[in-house]
């Protein structure tokens, strides 16, 4: 069978292509996962379309990958079996906004830059923020989240409803409008993060917030890791609102200082934003200080103003591209786990001691209020001795978490990376998600060899 | 087969049970649905009591139906087709606090004041708040919530990890203990409110709060309905961060003061408390008597002691009590719906126009804040024509619901109340639920008749 010619009876020949710059561009994602070609790359403009070629692919058993725009860092959107890649990225229109519910319905495609420009004319704003500008779509595939979500949340949490095409072609409501349901299972939360083997997003609505009166940012640098971290936890048990609460070791603010000219002083740092009232702030950063300062911070600056607020942020989510620019050549492979509040510190501190002793250049940063942190290290992936290194580094931060009841993946989801720790996290539950995985998608062409090894 | 000694094999005789009295105890909930004997009661100690009775269950084909307190209000715990109701009150231990991560660890007999007397202790506090002193196993069942969900979420964004007896005896882990993952499917959310029907809930990890620096309580009454619901959405839309936020009509108010010997003014009223530092609430308590004045209410009071707060909030929670012990003879039926917040000042004066109409004694109240609101309607069961009545209120109350965006039950659960809205709320996505039914339970032993007919 012609993939292409068969694929044109369905679609508009303009929304098939197999040209190879294009596939090419389809075969990989922002990490260091071997890249692989998909047969014929495919742009729907509609949930019809969708289905359409869901339907098809479902009846011949050929591949279907979703593809947003390629920022994953697991792998989860490269083709490794072929067949088509779906192209989300015509689907990217505002479908309906509701400020007085706090809704907002979108398209996959939508990036989250995008999506903002939007509800800032409502005053409004949408809280989750990956590094990448990526679509919303790949956001809920991965239940993707951010420097925020200690405060507002992770996707899962954004999602009142999704429409997913499945693998037969039925396309299904997963949620709806209101703010709470206890009605039939929650096929929301089984959605998001499910990384395109359930089915395709076609639509979302999404939970947006008001933007705050008053908004203060602050970093606070310490004499060493250990003691920023500490910081992390007793403002956390202090009760304190944060909306923002971000490590980054001295490494970091090394990589930031030369790519973005700035002067952030080079040690570990904490990053911090406050959102809410202005009497309310001032008395959380009041208390904020007296706890930063007992743990040897004697220097907190504060952004005041709205344009070193912004450069702040956007120095924190460019990092990961200050360490790639700042290294030609070599390949970001990011390691990603969460672990319980009071594991933190050591896990943080052991990681560095990991990283020292195998010789790897990196740094370590998170979103520490969700005990989620990121090595991020580069690799030459023709060296084999330092992908190795780096795929043991990986290895031995993984373990360390899954002994002390953490996740391997806290916000990049399985992918192909992260495929071999899932036995063990999950135990006898990874059963349950492959039997659910064989009862909606039985022919297993739903972006397969992804979360599960491809049978 | 006698099934009392087939299960005495497996368990001591004291935790298995045909006594004609508490077989009837197992028979029924709080709701007016009909009740129904189970054949035996059973009383397990341990996950290993679970798992030895449920597999023996799914050996012979016998119904297991887990039972709490009985205080469901859909049915959602009556065995309408026999078997063992599996009573897990025995199993009502604290396993595991871990203060420094705001985390609890419990079974599931413990009930919610016994929860927040043991994390009184650690400065912590259990945030959901159903109307009966629920179990906390059953409030995880039913995806239960209260008054505070509008700020601190709903029984499932409080579940960090279940322990669950599968139909074939398994026992999974469905999450672990940091705070966010993308790893594998999220089976957390989906057992949260599976009734019992997917497996039995034996173990619960739960996110807890610090009991905040400063609590003020307030009351605002309105002089109709609708300026009381229009002040919920205009401080909502204000983005003041309020922690409870309940309307009240002012037949409610009528019989609360009624059994409570208060004397709150009977008019439309909100109920409002708010968490935070002490300037925060300062500013915002200014900003919201700007709102309600504004909105026509002459007088707030503010509760400002512990003690006439606790009043207000347990007269509040002990409404449906005074109605049923108003109404002697009568049995509470009460609606559950929920919709967009937009939408929710008409099905609220639409709900009361309609309970006139049909002359039905009741009141209505609500979780506003979350677009949450129930009937509470007084019913004579042997007056049929008052009962088909009030299942007609019913049925409209869902239809308007339904037809905006809503969920025919918000915080309730299905049980078999709510059947029969399933497909007309969930269309395709109900086959999904039924094929992820068939494929956990194929021979459908567990809670048989909840949320799907049984085949």
């Amino acid at each position: 069978m012609n993939l292409e010619e068969e694929l044109n009876k369905i679609l508009s020949p303009e929304q098939v292509t197999t040209n190879q710059t294009m596939r090419e561009q389809h075969s990989r994602d922002e990490s260091y996962h071997t890249p692989s070609l998909p047969d014929v790359v495919v742009f729907p403009k509609s949930t019809a379309d969708v289905q359409q070629v869901v339907s098809f692919a479902n009846k011949h058993e050929i591949p279907v990958v979703p593809f947003g725009l390629g920022t994953s860092l697991e792998g989860n959107s490269i083709p490794y079996h072929g067949g088509i890649s779906l192209d989300l990225s015509l689907m990217n229109q505002v479908l309906e906004v509701r400020p007085g519910d706090f809704l907002i319905k979108v398209q996959p495609g939508i990036t989250r830059t995008q999506l903002n420009k939007e509800l800032k004319k409502h005053g409004l704003f949408f809280t989750v923020d990956p590094g990448a500008d990526a679509t919303l779509g790949g956001m809920a595939a991965t239940n993707a989240s951010g420097t925020t979500s200690v405060r507002y949340g992770i996707m899962r949490d954004q999602v009142r409803d999704l429409e997913v095409v499945l693998a037969n072609g039925d396309v299904i409501h997963t949620g709806g409008l209101s703010a709470k349901s206890s009605s039939g299972y929650n096929l929301n939360g089984l959605m998001v993060g499910s990384e395109g083997t359930l089915g395709v997003i076609t639509e979302l609505t999404l939970k947006v917030h008001g933007i705050p009166e008053c908004i203060m940012a602050a970093r606070a640098a310490f004499p060493d890791a250990n003691s920023a971290v500490e910081a992390v936890t007793s403002i956390l048990a202090a009760n304190i609102p944060v909306a923002r609460m971000e490590f980054v070791d001295e490494y970091s603010i090394h990589q930031v200082n030369l790519s973005n000219e700035s002067n952030y002083e080079e040690k570990p740092t904490i990053f911090l934003e406050f959102h809410g009232n202005e009497a309310g702030l001032k008395q959380d950063v009041e208390f904020m200080k007296d706890i930063v300062s007992e743990l040897g911070c004697k220097d907190i600056y504060f952004e005041l103003d709205t344009k070193s607020r912004a450069l702040l942020w956007e120095a924190r989510h460019n990092l990961a591209y200050s360490f790639i620019h700042g290294f030609p050549g070599k390949k970001l492979m990011v390691t990603d786990v969460s672990l319980p509040i009071t594991e933190l510190s050591g896990a943080i501190l052991n990681s560095r001691k990991e990283m020292d002793e195998l010789g790897l250049i990196g740094a370590l940063v998170g979103h520490v209020g969700d005990g989620n942190y990121h090595a991020l290290v580069m690799v030459d992936l023709t060296d084999e001795v330092e992908l190795n290194k780096a795929k043991q580094l990986n290895e031995r931060i993984v373990h360390y978490a899954l002994k002390r009841g953490g996740t391997c993946t806290g916000e990049h989801g399985v992918g192909v990376g992260k495929i071999m720790y899932q036995q063990q996290e999950h135990g006898a539950a990874y059963e349950v998600m492959k039997a659910i995985k064989k009862t909606l998608d039985p022919k297993g062409i739903m972006n397969p060899g992804k979360i599960f090894s491809k049978e």
